[in-house]
């Protein structure tokens, strides 16, 4: 462990203020840009005049189409809704082909389909939209200026589904579903549906019953609404075999699968096919006032696009369900964002992953053709489709092991080959040292980050990814995750996202106890995807100052760093907590390695 | 059962001469439609000099890509390939969205990418063309006289799987692998793969494991190189549960399930992702002296197209492999074509599907709104995106249960809501009796189809499904298949393809013991989906003349027909087989119901 006492690079003292009027000042740039403010009175549509109805029964698709066409021909700054519950299903929806960063692409069906769309606020008004089936809510494609608010987005049957844990079996495990989540048994396996038809044989050719395909479980504590502790994930993206029990009872054919009774047990969506709200290569995009009970992807993903606030966005389960689990993925998302990302005021909480993740990609180099050409490669899955290389676009050259950066390059042509190749010609030769292996990805026009006031609590997996080389100010909110809070990451060989902060604030924020679960191994980690060979020659992550903050603590874990440059820990306190049973009573609170201008002061210490 | 003695509508005793000599004239009409015959030397375009090698070892997808490109800018007349062994990956190939009827729409990477191409022969001269994984070998769309000759396609692995049947036992089937068709246990459930690298843990996120999705298992004898005796079709698209025994070896857990030591289960691929040859919205399109080993879907598959010509197709499990299926679904399917289709000289064999199937695409009126406007639905979810109603089309309007033409109408405009559904205004008022449930279909241009000197056998399922109304001739070939030889089917309910021939030839075939699996009644079925309680007000099926034919048959049973107008059957020959058990030693070699003018001549028979 190596602790110095250089100070940061950068004076971290005086940014609160400083801070506070930037965020002022954008705040009311966006405000203005998406004319909600000085416009006075736009043109306004009511879905009600074109069939939508909230009266909880109608299919609310075709006006809702209907409306949004009429927006687009009057140029209307506002569609609106009646207060009420509107249902969607997908039958007469738009549809498009989307590639959707870190969530499943596909041909998709769009209740709001904003493609293109400018200058429109849609208000709920405090309805509820009630989606049916694989409907995709909303996805903004090449919008401007675009508010969505006050309404709540729910499912009709969830893309996952839950069960109440009854025992354990030599077999596997016994659970018991409700109503809630209709299943089947197909050949001894488990498939889950929406309760309708049945095929009317075996074959799937005609069949048109909806399945809902699961890929993994795990158990939540529906007590403390949160995974249960130490829970580990189960996978089984290529099905489960059970025996039926009586009732709606069945036990799951898998061996060592644990599980406490009175638990619930979440078989978790297989795919991501249904994020909640789509923003992908848009500008000025507020979200205000949004719930979201339930989606089958992520809350709010946001990909190459500029300018996007989201206040008062609460991602938790439907009340009164019964439902321990809200979304199906992370609660929000952005990837090669410009501008000004501000998430304030937020809620998420239960979802089954990530609250927040905000990286670039890299591509892999795939092969070189010459000194100026390389073709390169989308590696994972989730990032195919991904275009994000143009003319004209600065690239950094990476080399894969260290993460260094060995040089940058102007982009001079492109030739999509297809969804995971690019053929990429640079405009000066490439250096000699950039090999098959090595990454590229976008340099510059990072976003500045501020997320302040929410409470994020509750899920799978980790809390904020902080993977931005923009400055990004993480203040006042309240973390209890059964991962790390706090993880800076990014690496060139599995996730493939581009990250290593640069100028990174936390806090005032409060750490409720948290690495209850097995997805890390401190409160904050600073812990890129370098190889422990490459570590030492390499400073991924720099200038982080962490101040003010509450640690509420069961086990003593910290902060976890390295490679990286410029950290100071200061004027935090620590709460000793009996919440939870230690797992690692006699570890140390810091663990630095292979890292420069490391600062840390002792906490305040206070016992239970 | 109703035989009349009344005469057809049409005189069919001269058709012989007067076909021959309208195929030859169309034949030629084709020949210098494709530039093979008049221009005397097109400009040759030779892979060899865009780096593709037949050398059995590089990836010659970039080179053909780079040679098509070439041919398209010199407009060149043909594609050759020094005679070798050329591999191809999806890595670097083109990619599109398709539709493809009757087999599975997707994201497609394409080996040969034809779209748009005008007057290009692709002559392999002998060449054997590899594909490996999920690669598309030929897609023509919207192209115009091309020409494929003198090549082989074939795969390093197959989308199928097959195992050996070791025996019975009380929890389902024990089976063996060979090495040429690599799996694994996940879960206890059966996966197939390429047998390349497993995924670093068990999630599915980031793996590059190719998986080859299974759906149905059938036996096959490999004696006699078809599916065994009376075999059934078993489903398991959601999967199968597996113990794994010594070895390669592995029990199948799913009771009930039989089958005879030494035969081999085929583990049928689940989806028809990868037809071999795809001809969408193309004209005048030879393939001449191809061989199709294998592929992940039909094998010649024409959609909305004109004039489609097949010469020496040969369709048969690779020589020496030890394999007993060849390609995955239907070796030929034409839908919505029009011109002339023919079928002639070719061998299709041991696929596992029909071997042809012809017909039109019923959509389903899913509203009316107002007098002249419908939404119509494509309800076969491989008809999804099969846009085939545009303004100006006759529409025929049929009635969903009996299948009887309501009446016509001329579209107007039609507005594509998604791939399922679509809102048709037409010029005219419609008829109030079109109700939602009926169906409508394109009326008229459709094509004549001769099918002549082919050799078809041990396949799954049926022969031709003979489903066009326009002159079809299906004259000296060979049939042994487990089903129908012939089938006369179409339905508004299930399948919705358009059918109902007008006026069909059929001469001086042979139907060697056909029927010796589950799926059909007879040699020749004139029996489409209607339901009993409709079958006697209608007459889908007219004008079909059976003559000069050979039965070999080891059960009676010949003919089943009802709702039909029009059938003789005379000078036609049976001969008294012992090859197989009779299941129905009692049953009636003629059987008609619902019917007019059947004039059926008792046949020639002689005992074995």
């Amino acid at each position: 462990m190596t602790i110095t006492t250089q100070t940061l690079k950068q004076d971290n003292k005086t940014m609160n203020q400083r801070e506070k009027k930037c965020f002022a000042v954008l705040t009311m740039a966006i405000v203005i840009a998406t004319g909600t403010f000085l416009q006075a009175a736009p043109a306004v549509v009511n879905v009600a005049d074109f069939g939508a109805l909230g009266d909880d029964r109608a299919d609310a698709t075709p006006g809702v189409r209907a409306a949004l066409e009429q927006c687009r021909k009057t140029r209307a700054g506002r569609l609106v809704f009646p207060k009420g519950r509107y249902h969607f299903w997908p039958e007469m929806a738009s549809e498009a082909y989307y590639f959707i960063s870190n969530n499943d692409e596909g041909l998709k069906r769009i209740a709001f389909p904003l493609r293109a769309m400018k200058n429109l606020e849609i208000d709920g008004q405090g309805s509820t939209f009630i989606f049916h089936g694989f409907l995709n809510p909303f996805i903004l494609d090449g919008a401007k200026n675009v508010t969505l608010r006050n309404f709540t987005i729910d499912y009709a049957r969830t893309f996952h589904s839950e069960a109440r844990i009854l025992g354990e079996h030599a077999d596997g495990l016994d659970v018991e579903f409700s109503e809630a989540y209709p299943y089947r048994e197909d050949n001894n396996l488990l498939i889950f549906t929406d309760g309708g038809e049945k095929p009317p044989q075996e074959t799937t050719t005609t069949s048109r019953e909806v399945v809902f395909p699961f890929g993994n479980l795990l158990e939540f504590d529906p007590v403390k609404r949160e995974t249960a502790f130490m829970a580990q994930d189960y996978w089984c993206a290529n099905g489960l075999a059970i025996e039926k029990l009586d009732g709606r009872k069945v036990r799951l054919l898998k061996k060592g699968l644990k599980g406490t009774p009175g638990n619930i047990m979440v078989f978790g969506a297989r795919d991501r096919k249904v994020p909640g709200i789509v923003i992908s290569d848009s500008e000025n995009t507020l979200l205000d006032h949004v719930t979201i009970h339930h989606c089958g992807g992520m809350g709010v993903i946001g990909q190459r696009s500029r300018n996007i606030n989201l206040q008062h966005i609460r991602i938790t389960p439907t009340p009164d369900s019964g439902r321990i689990v809200s979304i199906t993925a992370d609660a929000t998302h952005f990837v090669n964002c410009s501008g000004k990302i501000e998430i304030g005021h937020c809620v998420f909480e239960c979802q089954k992953d990530d609250h927040s993740n905000l990286h670039g990609i890299y591509a892999r180099v795939a092969d070189r053709d010459g000194d100026r050409t390389i073709v390169v490669q989308l590696v994972h899955p989730q990032q195919f489709g991904f275009d994000f290389i143009r003319p004209g676009l600065q690239l950094e050259l990476v080399q894969g092991a260290s993460m260094n950066t060995i040089g940058l390059a102007k982009v001079k042509s492109v030739e999509r080959i297809n969804k995971e190749f690019t053929r990429v010609v640079c405009k000066d030769p490439l250096p000699v040292e950039l090999n098959v292996g090595d990454v590229v990805a976008e340099m510059g026009d990072y976003p500045e980050v501020y997320i302040h006031d929410c409470r994020m609590r509750g899920n799978r997996a980790r809390g904020l990814l902080l993977n931005n080389r923009g400055r990004t100010v993480i203040e006042n909110n309240y973390f209890h995750t059964p991962g790390a809070a706090l993880l800076f990451e990014g690496d060139a060989r599995y996730w493939f996202e581009q990250a290593g902060v640069r100028d990174c604030v936390i806090r005032g924020n409060t750490f409720d106890n948290c690495n209850y679960g097995l997805w890390g191994q401190a409160a904050i980690e600073v812990t890129p995807g370098i190889e422990e060979k490459d570590r030492a020659r390499s400073r991924y992550n720099r200038n982080i100052l962490i101040e003010g903050n509450t640690f509420w603590v069961f086990d003593p874990r910290l902060l976890r760093v390295y490679s990286a440059d410029g950290l100071i820990f200061r004027n935090n306190k620590i709460e000793v907590s009996t919440d939870y049973t230690a797992q690692y009573p006699d570890a140390k609170p810091f663990v630095v390695d292979f890292s420069d201008n490391v600062k840390i002061e002792p906490p305040v210490q206070r016992q239970p």
